[in-house]
C-alpha cells in the first residue's frame, strides 16, 4: 500500500476541484445546469485531463464523458457528475469525478499495478432534463424517443436542441461493454450530518434508498368563506392539515431507524382567500431502503385515509405515484472501502444507507457497485454554502484511491 | 298597503330574472364576468326596462346603470349588480336589481304615492377588476388613477380597455347627489343556509361583517428530503399544518356566535417533492361584525405564533394585511323590513349579519342603508347550482316593494 499513498496527491485533488469551481462560480458554490456553458466547459476540462491518467477521452451523444484505458488487466469504472443544481454547491458531483481522476492518475500510470481505473462523468444526474439520463443511457435503458421527449424543466429547451447547441448531436451514445468492468465506485458528499455529528470521516454506503411518492387528495365542498357557518363546512384544506399532523404524530412508532418522510407541496383549490377550499392535494414522499417498512407505512396511510373519510367531513384518497427501488451496494466492495478506511482514515468509517439517489444505483443494475461518502459541513446540500473541510476531502481521496487499488488487486487474485 | 300588493306582479319578477338568466346562460346559472358581452347586454337590457318605471336611464363612465326619477317627493335608491362570478348563479346580483325595478314600476307610476324608487346596477361588485369599483365610484372614493391601474384578474385586460371596448370611455361617472336619497335598500340571496335551515323567508340584515386578513409566514430550513434526518429538520410546511389545526382547535372557545375563519391559500417553498420546505405561507381570513371579537382572536393568533416560535423548530409571523370595517345597517330601515315581513311573509323573518360583502356597505358610508335576504337552497353560493325557490323569490319581492313603500311614506310623514 505504501507506494499508492506516496504517489497520491491531495493538493492536486484540491487544485482540480477548485479549477472546476472556478467554471460557473456562484458565491462560494457554482451554477452549472446541464448543458449550460459552464457545464460544457467543465466537460471539456475533464476530457483534456484524462490523457494524464493514460485514458482516451470521449464525450458521447448524451454528454457523458468516458475515459477508457488500453492497459491490460481488470478495469474498475469510477466517476460521478459535473453539472449542478441551480445555485448549488461545488462538490456535489465534481468530488466523485476528481477522486476517480486521481485514482486513475495514480494507478493507470503504474506498470506495477495490473489493471486500470476508467473515469466517467454521467450527464444530468441532477435531473434538469430527466431522471439519471446519462447513466441510464450507459446501461441501455434510454431510448431515442426518451431523448426526443426530454426538456429542461426550467427553460423548456429540448434535449435535442441542447445536444445540438453543444455540438454533441449525431454522436453515438456509449454503452457498457458486458464484462469489461469489475464494478463501479462512486464517491460523494454525504448531504446530511450523520458523519459530522459522529466525528466520522467515511460513510460506507450499504444501499441507496428507494423513493415512494404519493398523491393524497382531499375532497370537501367549495363554498363562500363569509356566508358558510363553521358547523356545516367541508374544508378540504383543514382536512389536509389534520392529515399532515396525524402522519407526523403516528409515523415515528411505525418507521424504520432511518426512514424519512416529507410533504413537499400543498395545493388548495381554488386557492382564494374568500373561498373555502373544496379540494386539496399534497405530494408526500417516503424514503427507506427496506420495502417492508414502506409496506407497513403505506398500509397505515391507507388506514388513516379510510378513517378520516369515515369520521371526518372530507374524503381522503391516497394514491401511490412512484414506487421506490432501493439499490443494494455490493458487500465485497463495502468491505474494501472499510478496509481502506482503516488504513487511510484511522478506521473512522460507518456503514450507512444513502438517502439521496445517485448514478451508482443505475450502474448497480448491471455490475457490482459501491459508494463512499465524505462529511458535509452542517449537513447542508443543494445550496451554494454546501462544503466539506479540505482535510476531509483529502482523507476521502486517499481512501478512494486505496479502495480502487484493493478492488483491482482482489480481481487479479480471483482470476 | 292593499293597493301595493295588488299591483305588485310576482310573475313579472320571475320573467325578468329569467330573461337576465338567458343572457350569458351557463348550465342552470350564468357566466357574466364584468364587461363581458353578456354582462354588457344585461346592462343594456336594464336600461331599456327603466322607462317602464318612469325612470330616465343612464350608463355611466364606469358601467353603473342608474335610473333617475323626475317625480316629486322623497327618493329611495335601490339596486344591486348584474355581473356574475365565473360560471356562477343566476340570482347573485340580478335578484336585487329586479326587486328594485319592480318596486319602481309599482311605486313610481302611482300618482297617489309621494316619492319614487330610483334603480341602480353597480358595476363589478364581484371584483373582477377591483373591490366594489362601481358603488365606490358613486360615493366618490374611486380616482381616475384607480381606474388606470385596474385590470381583469383573469384576462389581464385593463379596465380602460374594457370601458373603451364597451363604448363607455369618456362618459362622466355619476356620483351621489348629497341629500337626494333618503337611503339605499338592497336585496340579495343569503348565500348561506341560516334561513333555509330555520324555515324562515326573510333575513333582515343588521350589519355587513368586516373582513380581517392575515399573512402567516413560517420560516424553517430548506434541505434535502432524502439526506436530512427527521430529528434535525426544520420543516416550515409541517409547522404550518400544526398551526392550522391549532387555530381550528382553539378558536371555538374564543369566537363570537357567527365568527367564521378560513385558510384559503397555502404555499410551500420551494414546493418540490424532494425538498423540505424552508418557508411556508398561509392566507388566513376572519369575518365578524364585532371588532372586539376580532381583537381577541388576533391577540390569540399572535400569542400562538410567539409560542410556536419559542417552542417549535420554525419561526412564525402573523401579519394583518386587511382590516375589516363592519357596516351597521340603519335600524329604522331594519324595522321597516321587519314590519313588511310581518305583512308579506307571515312574519317569518330574522335579524342576522351578512357574512358576505355587498354594495350596501359602500352606500352605507354616505346614506342610511339596509338589506334583506331571501333563502338560498342548500346555502349554495358562487356556483352555477345556486338557487332560490320561485315562491321565496316572489315573497321576497313582495316584502321588498312593501318596504320601499313604507320607507317613502315614513319619509313624507317625517318632513
Amino acid at each position: 500500500m505504501r507506494e499508492i499513498n506516496d504517489r497520491f496527491d491531495g493538493a492536486r485533488v484540491l487544485a482540480d476541484l477548485n479549477a472546476l469551481r472556478a467554471i460557473g462560480a456562484y458565491k462560494t458554490g457554482v451554477h452549472k445546469p446541464t448543458f449550460s456553458e459552464p457545464h460544457l466547459r467543465s466537460l471539456g476540462w475533464l476530457a483534456e485531463r484524462l490523457p494524464e491518467a493514460g485514458l482516451a477521452a470521449a464525450i458521447d451523444g448524451i454528454g457523458n464523458v468516458l475515459g477508457t484505458s488500453a492497459k491490460a488487466g481488470p478495469k474498475l469504472l469510477a466517476g460521478s457528475h459535473l453539472e449542478s443544481q441551480n445555485h448549488a454547491g461545488w462538490l456535489d458531483g465534481p468530488l466523485g469525478v476528481i477522486y476517480a481522476l486521481e485514482a486513475a492518475r495514480v494507478i493507470n500510470t503504474d506498470p506495477a499495478i495490473n489493471g486500470a481505473v476508467e473515469v466517467a462523468s454521467w450527464c444530468d444526474e441532477e435531473g434538469h432534463f430527466g431522471s439519471f439520463l446519462g447513466s441510464r443511457s450507459f446501461v441501455g435503458t434510454v431510448t431515442e424517443a426518451d431523448i426526443d421527449a426530454a426538456r429542461d424543466r426550467s427553460s423548456g429547451r429540448t434535449m435535442r436542441q441542447a445536444l445540438s447547441d453543444a455540438g454533441f448531436a449525431g454522436r453515438p451514445r456509449l454503452q457498457a461493454e458486458p464484462g469489461r468492468h469489475i464494478g463501479y465506485l462512486e464517491a460523494h458528499i454525504e448531504q446530511g450530518d450523520a458523519l459530522e455529528s459522529s466525528g466520522l470521516k467515511i460513510g460506507v454506503v450499504t444501499s441507496i434508498v428507494g423513493i415512494w411518492q404519493y398523491r393524497i387528495a382531499f375532497t370537501g365542498e367549495q363554498n363562500h368563506a363569509g356566508t358558510t357557518r363553521m358547523a356545516v363546512r367541508k374544508d378540504a384544506g383543514l382536512a389536509l392539515a389534520r392529515f399532515c399532523v396525524a402522519i407526523d404524530d403516528s409515523f415515528p412508532a411505525l418507521c424504520g431507524p432511518r426512514t424519512v418522510w416529507t410533504t413537499g407541496r400543498i395545493t388548495l383549490e381554488p386557492g382564494a382567500p374568500s373561498i373555502i377550499p373544496g379540494r386539496a392535494e399534497m405530494l408526500f414522499q417516503i424514503r427507506d431502503d427496506n420495502p417492508e417498512v414502506i409496506a407497513r407505512l403505506e398500509q397505515h396511510l391507507q388506514h388513516m385515509a379510510a378513517e378520516a373519510t369515515a369520521q371526518g367531513r372530507c374524503g381522503v384518497a391516497v394514491e401511490r405515484i412512484r414506487t421506490g427501488a432501493p439499490a443494494k451496494m455490493t458487500s465485497a466492495f463495502q468491505d474494501a472501502i472499510e478496509a481502506a478506511s482503516a488504513a487511510g482514515a484511522e478506521g473512522k468509517s460507518v456503514r450507512m444507507p444513502s438517502g439521496a439517489g445517485h448514478d451508482a444505483q443505475i450502474l448497480a443494475t448491471i455490475m457490482p457497485a459501491a459508494m463512499l461518502f465524505v462529511p458535509s459541513i452542517g449537513g447542508i446540500s443543494h445550496h451554494w454554502t454546501e462544503n466539506t473541510a479540505d482535510a476531509d476531502i483529502i482523507t476521502g481521496a486517499a481512501v478512494f484511491v486505496e479502495t480502487c487499488h484493493r478492488l483491482l488487486t482482489q480481481a487479479v487474485a480471483a482470476r
